[in-house]
């Protein structure tokens, strides 16, 4: 019963296959025929030209992104609990050159335009304070809550209105799209975002994620800052390879479907001790250190999140059985 | 006749085999049973106490390197030839926050004590003038001359003498070794190298390098900047199985060995129009725009290295036939 | 009746002397004879050895001292309100290379070890997370409140137990010694603190701060920052002049008490308006906008530090007279 | 006889008694009626609008220019003996983020269109090799030559074409201007520069450098990396009363005019020992140890520019007598 994270879980077979099959000699870099089909393919996706970078970690696409939207002299407005204040070791400061994370709050890590005017309007407009130059979004957020288009859309408008930026930190993207059924262009550049970190590596990819810039003026720099962070991989049609793969045939998508289909499983069982509504592979629940211990005991694996909380992560292949066996565990507490 | 570059070579089938073997649920980061395996195997293989850690690109490894030995205020010395200096973006700026590399000139890229003391001398011991703090070197060097463990040793003791950090460029380690049969722990660490970056993925790897510290002190601080550097893979189990299937039964000496016998045929056939004497997978050759273009037409594919010379590369899975039909059409030119 | 801040104040007239006296042809940079001075200067005043730098601003002061306490990848423990996180635009990140700070709450900006214990112990002490290396807090606090020798020498046993740096903003060091009357060895060096910006600008300097270092081992480091950030004066003997005419006969501290004084007349007839007790120079009143702007139309300067909420700062210049005829103006309200 | 360097005169009477004269309070930063006359001034003196800051050195000038005009990733042509790659500590690393410098050879420190073109055509363009955004130049040269309008004019146009930004290092702009009796427009702005180190320190102010922007889109961000930096002085009232002091009436040009002409008398004396032509106040002479001991002995201070090399540098306050004294002692070698 492993349900400590999709970080760690197995590539999907048709992913290691396409690495198997792109491994012949083409051209280093991103020159080579995979490689070279990605644009098309996210521009497909997406309904409109955009370019897509692979890279391979969630933080080295974020911080790409930021870079670009944030000169080292701004700040960047973000939920206290967003991934890239909390768990990226300070990689923004590192590819930004010293920017700034400006703190919002919000229920469940998510962020509106409310508290990001309030944060904005704290701000003297002197040379004095970091004044802010992008939004960042994680979506689904770090407690497994996710955006509708309209919810994006709204923040993207504020965000216009003010000379904003507006990432997006997909790592879970796929597990939101799978929920809200939206069109991914609703949810991404027709709601004002310019930047998108398309995760695949938790969702069935060894280890690829996609930057996908819907303001495409940024792929030159975006394309220098990838090899000065040596984020140039020369045997880059490996994670081409699996960011097609993965788009085949919707693969993206059916895996956030199982995963989030797991979670709902596991929610009903859990009723009232969630603390946040479900809506994507994520459950953070409310226990005693005793119904913990019983839990672990069964042989159920999870993440401590913090006093009297636990968090289960579902993933494309958790195990049916595993999944059962955790429900009437959590039902029986 | 593909002799572009070793950067585009295939992976070896049993590297393609160890990542599929490592692909099932396991403890994310480095945590997991292949990563746990690095320091120690490496430790063998250099007969001393390191820490190893796998990272998916040269310039990541040799950037983590730089910026743990040298401040942002000082300098690394290095050849003007450099991959480093030539090819990384300039990646050592961004990793170490603005140190300065500091040129050295030399025959075929390589460094001599000569030539450090000579750059060494010439700085003003005040606070004008940036101080150095660490040599890099590399070795194979970037037009394929090797680097015997009494070289090292030489600059390893003026390294000591000055207090500076010495740090080795290996991407193509494998191919040097394998001309030298030297004991890797006399060219490095017995020689005074502090960090190693171990190349793989010219060598028959997918997407792996090690960063092998010598000053285990290091390694936290390694640690560290890699994760914030985007360079900690959640499944680099998958990084970590690649490089100990190229360690497994020495598989990473066999292919450089495949590479430099390539080398040394192509060297026969090049005859006196070698730029330098071949000691690794490298040759340069000078040809007249005429022959150039004459050996494309035979479907050659090399590098145009700068006016009226050219580079091959010979790797790991260069093809025996590919490889005497070169040689015949060079030999005719 | 200018109370807006002790900032835009004048020089001394001494200080002016000073500088004028200095203005003679000497070696350039700090090997001048009022340069080579501060070291024994300081180390007479600190009863110990120091080592001390002029700077031109607490900005510089602050952030060179920071660089050289905390490595880019690690973080300052702070007060959400101290003047490195709100008003310096991000100098921290610069200089350090992009440190994060970690932000404190505690009443009139003063941070105890609670706060920093339940800040470090909420950070899991692995790579994903920002590891604090340094506390940084201002004396007196931007709120005016003075921490005693003992307050300092807590922090101080905390950070020695945990491996923290202690680092003190004395931008009003001044007024916080001339309230305290305690020895400036007691609150500094004794208690834990490895370096202090020691101001002098707000105090009758002109443009002129000095970083003070206990940890003398930090000074070559700091001198090539100090270069680097192009804060290297060359007519520096005018900084050291303006320094060494503020420590004669203690005039540093007659202007304190000076403006403390002053802030005391204004304290008195402020009465249970004052939102924290005056022990500095700082005065900040609750207000309803109605009687801001009668204060106003009597002539008062001040600045409008939130809803409901006046500043007032006296200095070492306040005109008796003003201060008076303030005080009957807010005895009146 | 101290030729050390203008870096160590006095300042003007005029300049000290600006500052005394600016000493009352004000606003504090650059709100002050002295910082607010910059921009006019300036404006009037280049006969088009610029914006002008106060700083207060060259290093902080220059590479507050810098960092506006190259990026992180990107580099900066200049001459190898350039003051920002020698004797600035690396502060264009600093302040840019890690751009590089990229060394142009020259007689005289010299940057010709001609050389910038062969740096800039031996740059693949590719994301690999760190490519070109800006040209700095140093007038007059760290050897004392003076760029002519036309000649800047022709790197002005080499630069547009390239898409390069043009910096000007201005730190003995006055002595060039002295010398060509050029109009500042047609040496500047005219020929294309975007940014302007305007140097006063070492020709007869205390501590104060402006940097002016002709490209004043910019001026927003300069304003707040200067603060950024450390480098916005609360009594900026100081640091503009000076340069407004150097300015009236053209003290710049009469302090340069008497400076140059001093060196003028020393270079008839030294003949053809001289290395460089005297086109400011800079000398630099072909000498044996003996007739540098000699001078020495003599009284005369100087600086050993290297082997067989020293320099003389003049300075608006040079004496009289200690010239015809040292161009003597030249005439007599």
């Amino acid at each position: 019963m492993r349900f400590f994270s999709d970080n760690a879980a197995a590539a999907h077979p048709k992913v290691i296959e396409a690495i198997a099959a792109s491994n012949r000699l083409d051209t280093a870099y991103d020159g080579d025929e995979w490689s070279r089909k990605l644009d098309g393919a996210f521009s497909e996706l997406f309904e409109t030209d955009v370019r897509a970078f692979w890279v391979t970690t969630g933080t080295a696409a974020n911080c790409l992104a930021l870079a670009a939207l944030c000169p080292p002299y701004r700040g960047i407005l973000c939920h206290r609990d967003a991934h890239i204040e909390v768990d990226e070791a300070g990689a923004p400061g590192f590819f930004t050159g010293g920017a700034k994370l400006i703190l919002l709050d919000g229920a469940g890590a998510k962020v509106t335009p409310d508290a990001v005017a309030r944060a904005c309007d704290a701000i003297r407009d002197d040379v004095h304070q970091v004044q802010p130059a992008a939004i960042s979004i994680t979506n689904a957020t770090e407690y497994g809550l996710v955006y509708r288009a309209a919810e994006v859309a709204a923040l993207g408008e504020f965000a216009k209105e003010r000379g904003l930026a507006l990432h997006m930190d997909g790592a879970r993207f796929a597990n939101a799209l799978a929920t809200t059924g939206e069109r991914l262009a609703d949810v991404t550049w027709r709601a004002g975002v310019d930047a998108l970190s398309f995760g695949f590596t938790k969702n069935g990819g060894l280890n690829a994620e996609a930057l996908i810039l819907f303001r495409t003026g940024l792929a030159d720099e975006i394309a220098v800052r990838r090899k000065r962070a040596g984020h140039l991989a020369s045997k880059g049609r490996m994670l081409a390879a699996q960011i097609l793969a993965m788009l085949e045939g919707n693969l993206w998508l059916d895996n956030a479907r199982g995963a989030n289909a797991a979670a709902k499983t596991l929610a009903q069982a859990a009723g009232d001790r969630l603390v946040y509504p479900v809506e994507a592979n994520e459950l953070f629940l409310s226990v005693t250190d005793e119904e913990a211990a019983s839990l672990r005991a069964q042989g159920a694996d999870f993440y401590e999140w913090g006093p009297g909380q636990i968090r289960f992560v579902t993933s494309w292949d958790s195990d049916a059985r595993a999944v059962d066996q955790l429900a009437a565990a959590l039902a029986a507490l």
